[in-house]
């Protein structure tokens, strides 16, 4: 039967791939780089990079594509990403069935963790869902950028017997998770600076390209760094293109 | 200067081990281990296998300490963790001073990852704040049983554009966070059993020894499987003589 591996290969760093990882890479005929079209080369070329790095015989194949853009004449945030799904599932399912022969294997590379933030499993469970090809499934845990935010800081996400939310910088706009720690990804709007008004004694520990080459990290008080993140933010994402960055925020006597 | 790591070793699976991390291993001049007293020998022989498996040149040492017991006198939960605490960063420090020299290298092996539910951190900051042994520290992050338990289910953590909460069995108790999705840790008591008939809908997600040879799994609604997975649970720990299990509840309509 095909087998589809979503190996998890950790967020930035080629360093946080595990040996489940590696030797998940080295049973692969087949991989499938999605472009998402926002022309973050680099993290292609990380991609490329690991399989040059970490596999053994290269008789491996690798299919790309371009992933289909999110429909923005659907108003519904949910309802919009719910029909990208459906069109990337219509995708896969056509690479699996074409790309692969029965007794092949397939692999996704995930950034960081496939279970945070991700949409791969989502789509393998809709493909799995039409039974239209048959096919073996496995998950392979990765390094989630969360972690590397924590680790890069030496900080940890949990108070002592405390809760710890993540969340999208969407949810943390619509009103602060009430929790004594919030880690915050996928916010392209800087939310945290409209909180640094009124939540004085929040701490940020905030980082950009975590684990890579251009690794940046600021921490303090939220008001006192707001300015100074917004401001280099600006700045690298400039000077690259894009930009990926996390970060947490903390209330200290809470620590 | 004296250098410490904090390296993550996974939560179960030896391969969970990421490529920074056994770097990180082959660097040591001498391992901590902090026995916890609760007869867990399959965890400190898993540390012993990846130093084993993993490290090149064995010319590294083990020292082996037990941890003080938290003083069941004081009553109120947090004080007693903090007052542990401090017991254990004196032990720490002192161990740090007179095992390694100037020039050597250290390492604590943490379960998981460094930055959730575990002390270890938060003691060497203690050891930093007292100044009396200088050293620097790096933390290398692991696979935590979180991403785990989402792996082995092949489930993802967040719905879509959702947030996620990962809480202790007490916090639970305490009340069920108010989140579509609750990851629980920690849980000596199957809290869940006391939501099974409140929450019709929601599903759990349930692993114990993630990772590892006895993994064990159970899903599906929570007042269909709570027996379940007390049973097996119970039997488990029974058999073993300790168990480790985590679990997530999920509303499936909201998925
Ligand atoms: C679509 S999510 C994918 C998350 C990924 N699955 C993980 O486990 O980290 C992308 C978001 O993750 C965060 N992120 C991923 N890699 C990062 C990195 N190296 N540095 C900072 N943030 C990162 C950013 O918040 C970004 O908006
Ligand atoms: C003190 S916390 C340490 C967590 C660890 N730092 C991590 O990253 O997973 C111990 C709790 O982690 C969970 N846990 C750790 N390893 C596990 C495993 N292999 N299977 C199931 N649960 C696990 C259990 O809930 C256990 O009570």
């Amino acid at each position: 039967m095909r087998k589809i591996y979503l190996i998890g290969i950790g967020a930035g760093n080629p360093e946080y791939i595990t040996i489940q990882a590696i030797k998940a890479l080295n049973l692969v005929d087949v991989f499938f780089f999605v472009d998402k079209g926002d022309a973050k080369q680099e993290l292609v070329d990380l991609r490329k990079e690991i399989c040059d790095r970490y596999i053994e015989n290269k008789s491996y194949r690798v299919v790309e594509t371009s992933d289909p853009v999110r429909d923005p004449g659907i108003p519904d945030y949910k309802t919009r990403v719910e029909h990208w799904h459906r069109e990337r599932a219509l995708l896969y399912e056509q690479m699996i069935s074409l790309e692969l022969t029965e007794d092949q294997c397939g692999a996704f590379l995930v950034w960081g963790d496939p279970s945070l933030y991700d949409s791969t499993l989502r789509i393998i469970d809709q493909i799995v869902a039409r039974s239209q090809v048959a096919f073996e499934y496995e998950v392979v845990p990765g390094i989630t950028s969360v972690q590397a935010l924590a680790a890069r800081h030496k900080i940890t996400l949990n108070g002592i017997g405390e809760s710890i939310c993540i969340t999208t910088g969407r949810n943390l706009a619509a009103g602060l998770e009430q929790m004594e720690r919030v880690v915050v990804m996928l916010d392209g709007n800087c939310v945290f600076r409209s909180l640094a008004g009124q939540e004085k004694d929040t701490e940020i520990f905030w980082g950009a390209y975590l684990g890579m080459q251009d690794e940046i990290l600021v921490r303090g008080n939220l008001s006192d760094v707001s300015g100074e993140i917004e401001q280099k933010r600006t700045n690298a994402r400039e000077r690259k293109g894009w930009i990926m960055d996390t970060y947490m925020l903390s209330k200290p006597d809470r620590k």
